[in-house]
């Protein structure tokens, strides 16, 4: 059942990006956007998705919010790949957007990607309400700036040559921005879309998205780099802190599975009509790509 | 009158985004953010106000567009001056982010301000009307992006490896994008804050950004390198086409001189209250900063 909705929201999301950036032309730079945006489990536009049918938004309107973080979610991963940041040359299984191109065309097509996002979020398309298209963009906004996923990056980056490890505090909290903010996004834009109140679905997002990245932390130690379609092992040789090296193996993948019962607890007030969305936490944490 | 009222809005803006970048801590990255929105003409901040006082806009509501234009102008100068792209190590003066602190920080930082400059356009102080900062944010997002602004650097980038120089069509394009773009939101804002006819000052800001990049390009060959405070000469050293390569340095004057008398008979709907914007026209050819 999830498996199938993750799958159909996939198939959609990528429909929809395709025919959004269509009219944008087969400039390089145009045709790198696409390819950044290609591929990937569309973890984010799900959550947008079901949120959304949870609080009954017509699936026309939310494929719009599902697009523009599917776009914003793709501009990180160019820049976080660029040789000055992770310096990754393999990403979904494929050479990233520098090596495939070369530097100045990742910088930008990203830069275009994040413009993108937030135009996508002006359209009425998304929300016939302006007050809700405004709180979605202010909200993605701040996720996505020097608050949220850019201060989780950079926090990253120096971690790395930090001359003390960073503190379990530390990395719970570089994570809350690097991939936390926008995951939180996801999930709550149902709400917002709805004008309902979202603290149980930002609840929920907040507990998932830190087994996310638990289990970002495990996959990296014991993950197939053939599956996973990206290089792993890399934070161990680099003698960076992660959950794993904090908590040990078994410490994280039990603080992991601590997490999805805590995200699944969330959704209480939703009752068996969230169920996707719990098999979403349970996926996160037993997926091994 | 007019250097007065530039000063003027250069301080204003200049405050306003230091208060609106005070919250955000003293991280590196946003150090850096700071650091790369200091300084400069505030050319397109003064365009925002000045627009916005011909058509009675309050300044408290003008000055959240001007500094937004102005972080969205100071991310894309950030990404421009890294190595992948113009390779600049100096700019106002002063070393260039990337140069003062790290690539990635530079990246970073113009990422995080790209999202900022949406974010403040998302503020009710800005404008009461909510479908009145939409269009602001939508014709921003359009103006910086695959479209705008990142088309036009790609194109200039792309200009450097090509085999046979670009023809006037295609640099006037390039220009259109690269600088045009921000050039006409900043001067059309004032209108659509009031929600007023844009033509007359998109006529003028089409006129206006075609002259200031033929300026641009007259001054890399006869500029003081000192005052304009980033290195000269670069175009030429690197054989490329520009305005004065196709036009000599006579006909790109004159053509300059023409575009001034456009972008002034563009006002005449104004009459007198714009004498400003026409010096501003007037200053963007005689500028040797």
């Amino acid at each position: 059942m999830f498996e199938r909705a993750l799958a159909q929201t996939a198939k959609q999301v990528d429909a929809a990006l395709l025919h959004l950036l269509e009219p944008l032309g087969n400039q390089p730079v145009i045709e790198a956007m696409r390819y950044g945006v290609d591929g990937g489990k569309r973890l984010r536009a799900f959550l947008v998705m079901e949120g959304a049918r949870l609080h009954g938004v017509p699936e026309g309107q939310a494929i719009l919010a599902a697009a523009a973080v599917e776009a914003m979610h793709a501009y990180s991963l160019i820049h976080d790949d660029l040789p000055c940041m992770d310096d990754d040359d393999l990403r979904r299984g494929q050479p990233t957007v520098h090596v495939k191109w070369d530097e100045a065309t990742a910088v930008l097509a990203g830069d275009a990607l994040q413009a993108l996002a937030f135009e996508l979020l002006t359209r009425p398309e998304c929300s016939p309400n302006p007050d809700v298209r405004l709180a979605l963009i202010g909200t993605m906004a701040r996720a996505a700036g020097a608050q949220g996923m850019v201060l989780g990056q950079a926090l990253d980056i120096a971690a790395e040559t930090a001359p003390i490890p960073l503190t379990l505090d530390e990395i719970t909290e570089l994570q809350a921005g690097k991939t936390g903010a926008l995951i939180r996004w996801s999930a709550e834009a149902g709400a917002v879309l709805a004008q309902a109140e979202p603290a149980p679905l930002r609840a929920y997002a907040t507990a998932l998205g830190l087994a996310f990245q638990i289990s970002d932390d495990i996959l990296d130690v014991e993950g197939d780099a053939r599956k996973a379609g990206k290089r792993l092992g890399k934070d161990a040789a680099a003698g960076k802190a992660t959950f794993v090296s904090l908590l040990g193996l078994d410490g994280a993948k039990s603080r992991a599975r601590s997490l999805v019962t805590e995200a699944e607890a969330a959704l209480a007030s939703y009752g068996p009509r969230a169920e996707n969305l719990r098999q979403a936490a349970r996926f996160v944490i037993a997926r091994d790509m």
